[in-house]
């Protein structure tokens, strides 16, 4: 366990969920952008900030955002806190009438871009306290823990956000009741991401899909995903390419985001070997397997964007295989 | 090319489709049973039996059934025939006006078992043509011309098990149009496969099944499609048998077969990593780790439709990795 009031510096990276044919069992984590945590252990009676865990009188975790994007400090109503309680909830090891967390959160990545900024102040969250407690649990605990922020900030639990940004690298959620996370190795990939700066609340790209899908399109869909999972193990850049097709969720959800397939078509006429919506948008990312095609897609995402006047902010960066980490 | 006349000897295997979760996608080659075959290229004016390609007078295709199953013979209504038919109308390094197909089938894999009967005349047949006039053709190409035969057996193009046939192993049919197959390594595997006589004819297996399915469980289903995939490329024998669940098809076509819920919970108990139902059925077949665990299977198999009172046969085999070969 760490002492008593000694700070610990966390990184939290971005995450791209779906991985365009994989709806809610696939997700990667990026090298950038990440957010900036700091959290220690303290003393409840030294805790004079947040609000309170249970019916005591101090409280046990308190939020300070470095941010200025006004995000809730009461814990159960932010998603690091939310994910916290869950921990403290299942924590034997320490008395938390006594001991309670403070966290210093510096969102770099911007809340509803679509590239799991809410999993990332979670999964860092809980993965420092893990850190502070000594490591009394393991990562899929962890990643339990963190879907509750994902339940405040969206109203699900889904862990594909979640898995990836806790083990890193790519993940498949194969199951969620019970949890199973399964990484999967690939090949190095360079990500170009655009963030259109429109807002698409999660819970509203959730709303519009369909509950019933084709039996066929089910059957492309098992197909593309079982090609993804081959070809990123395989290390087969153009079965990653061929495979990384939706034929269900970018239909309906690519509606949302403006010059989503003028986009798609320029991203691929510049070398990407594919991408699509990351997450519930709007922000939308290609793979390239060269660093001048990441560069060459993002010239095009830039110009597309600047042609319509919307602003936007874009990312060249690599697959993070590390996941949250600590700087020690 | 092989010398006009000269016979070749062919075995072509049996196959399990969809896998359980893999649904018209994954399929796999076993070791037993198979079919005998016995091919060789004739002068179209010595060939005396069966009917006509084309508007000549001779015919350039010859079934004959060596087994007491009396299928057609005629080339187009044979599934062997069919595929032949595809082959020789993109063959361009031979003249079908004077040379022809003699084949022998001796059938080993009972017709409408649901292990890749047609399969295995259609596959095993190509492979042969192939061989006998010099291998002009991929196995991608093999792979498209037998789907034929899969056409005059159920009335729809599938390839999942002519793929595994082809090519041995497990099989990913990632696209059926453009045909994509992906060869999937897999760790050691014992296959207990029962065959209940009873008849489940394919095209009706198909037209039980709902058009449409649930979003979320066709997202079950992929992430087990995911998890299979990725649990036979690391060799994880027990995400192999959490992944062998299918959410789909099973629970309406498994009510086509005495006894399954039973059975599967008996293999189940004895060991085995999982399984289900053998393309349409009405063959089941469980995967085990050892070949202890496989035997006990195949004795709970027994037990189930004995007690039933329902004819049946076993097999215990392991996946073939060559495909259809020819004895040299």
């Amino acid at each position: 366990m760490i002492p008593i009031n000694q700070w610990i510096k966390i990184k939290a990276p971005a995450t791209v969920a779906n991985m365009v044919c994989g709806f809610d069992i696939l997700g990667f984590a990026v090298n950038n952008p990440y957010d900036e945590m700091e959290m220690r252990l303290v003393n409840r009676s030294d805790n004079q900030l947040g609000s309170v865990l249970g019916n005591v009188d101090k409280p046990a975790i308190t939020i300070i955002n470095i941010d200025d994007y006004n995000l809730p400090t009461a814990p159960e109503k932010n998603v690091a806190g939310a994910a916290l309680i869950a921990l403290m909830e299942e924590c034997t090891t320490v008395d938390f009438s006594t001991l309670g967390f403070e966290v210093k959160i510096n969102k770099l990545i911007k809340p509803g871009s679509g590239v799991g900024s809410s999993a990332a102040s979670s999964a860092g969250a809980v993965v420092g306290a893990n850190y502070l407690l000594g490591n009394p649990f393991s990562k899929d605990d962890l990643v339990r823990f963190a879907m509750n922020g994902e339940k405040v900030a969206s109203g699900v639990k889904h862990a594909d956000n979640i898995a990836p940004c806790i083990h890193g690298g790519v993940t498949l959620v194969r199951s969620i009741f019970p949890l199973e996370v399964i990484a999967l190795p690939s090949p190095t990939l360079f990500v170009t991401i655009v963030h259109p700066q429109i807002e698409v609340r999660t819970a509203d790209a959730r709303s519009i899909l369909k509950q019933n899908v084709q039996l066929k399109d089910a059957i492309k869909q098992w197909g593309n995903i079982a090609g993804l999972v081959a070809g990123l193990m395989k290390g087969d850049y153009d079965l990653i390419g061929r495979s990384l097709e939706d034929v269900i969720i970018e239909p309906i959800r690519s509606i949302l985001i403006p010059g989503f397939d003028d986009l798609k078509k320029a991203c691929k006429a510049a070398g990407a070997l594919g991408g699509g919506i990351s997450g519930s948008g709007p922000s939308i990312f290609f793979l390239s397997k060269e660093k001048q095609t990441a560069l060459a897609v993002e010239q095009e995402m830039k110009k597309l964007y600047e042609g319509l006047g919307l602003a936007h902010h874009t990312y060249v960066t690599t697959i993070n295989q590390e996941g949250v980490t600590i700087e020690k």
